[in-house]
């Protein structure tokens, strides 16, 4: 059970001349949301520390209602893989009750000016290793 | 075989503090490709015409190597499947000879105004399948 | 005096490759603080609303520091002008008690349709009125 | 006299749900010019370069007609002033023969690292002099 969720509203800009939220745009949902788990695990600047940066390896997303101006979104991320060089979350949009779209994300650890693979901080894979759904 | 491509700029806009494009973007630059795609069979506004939006359902994208500020990137456009109601959609991101991305898009066709399910223009349908890769 | 402020958090998708918010993405903050300043005012998709639009005539910003990646900004508005056809605000970024942006935006009232001016509805021009700094 | 154009299609993600163009996204799309204007005289990396940036300290745009979804639009870019430390250009953005919003942009030479003002190098300086509308 996923309990992580974070609100955000939908503004003009996110929007599209179809009416509703732009597909890309849930990507960035998804990631504020990733980002505020971070945070609440206590890591502050995840997409870039210490000379390291987690990075998107893999993104999957299923649309199944759209997202409109002005809505009040809940977005969650959970945690459901973890390795020393990767890890693996799932993610759900949801209006109220309505789920609008989930994705998984599959990310890794890189080196910031290397850009190659280098393994996460052992104290970081403990922490995520603690939290998997 | 593949053979339609879009051509197109890495600008200030599309990279983040990472140093390089944000992944989010890459579904942008598919878009792009679609629609010159579309417009190559001679549908000039496919996003919104007739009443009729086609949306996105499903999109995957593997990130293999970064794009970054200021590279000319080709994205290739191919149609894979199609049914009155739906259609598939391989594609890639290259700079030069080097795969950056590669995605698969599940389309559908809605009512602008009902956002229901419903099925493509006889003739776009015709078109699209002579089309298939 | 300039009372309201929205809050936001720096989010990778802000920031370019400079390591910076990308200057556009201030206009962004600017307008969604002015949405939620009409919210307040009962006003709850002012951007869309009764077949008219607000639209932006005229926009000019001052950078004075760069918000960077996770800073936690407020945003505020001021209402100091308006008329039937047209109004003026005022607006401003902060970090904190350091100022990093201002900016006068001009709008107007249009028809969704006609995209031609028209004439803010009465109640929400006293409204306005009542409510200028 | 302005003769520097550069050329772009509008995409559904630079569209909003009020069927335009959205306002920030003028301000991508004058710097795609200034960009390629760069690129016109040499520099290819401009915003990013030799430890040094060049950055966005005012704007001001006019909005006069929307642009729309798919409509092909020239955005100019003239150098009207320069010095060691800033310049300013004036834009505008073109559909056809209609001028659809003008824009002024004054910009600094920043270093990447101390985010404070640099002087440009003389090189550069001595070309967008000899380049001034």
């Amino acid at each position: 059970m996923n309990d992580f969720r974070h609100g955000l509203r939908v503004y003009i800009e996110d929007t599209d001349a179809g009416g509703i939220v732009y597909y890309a745009n849930y990507l960035k949902y998804m990631e504020r949301a990733r980002t505020e788990y971070w945070r609440s695990l206590g890591y502050t600047k995840p997409a870039l520390f210490d000379g390291l940066q987690l990075v998107v390896r893999d993104v999957s997303v299923r649309y199944l209602k759209p997202a409109e101006l002005d809505d009040h979104l809940q977005v969650s991320a959970e945690l459901t893989a973890v390795s020393r060089v990767s890890f693996e979350m799932k993610q759900a949009v949801y209006r109220g009750d309505q789920l609008l779209a989930r994705g998984t994300i599959k990310g890794a650890c890189i080196g910031e000016l290397s850009k190659r693979p280098e393994r996460l901080p052992m104290a970081m894979f403990e922490t995520l290793k603690s939290h998997m759904g």
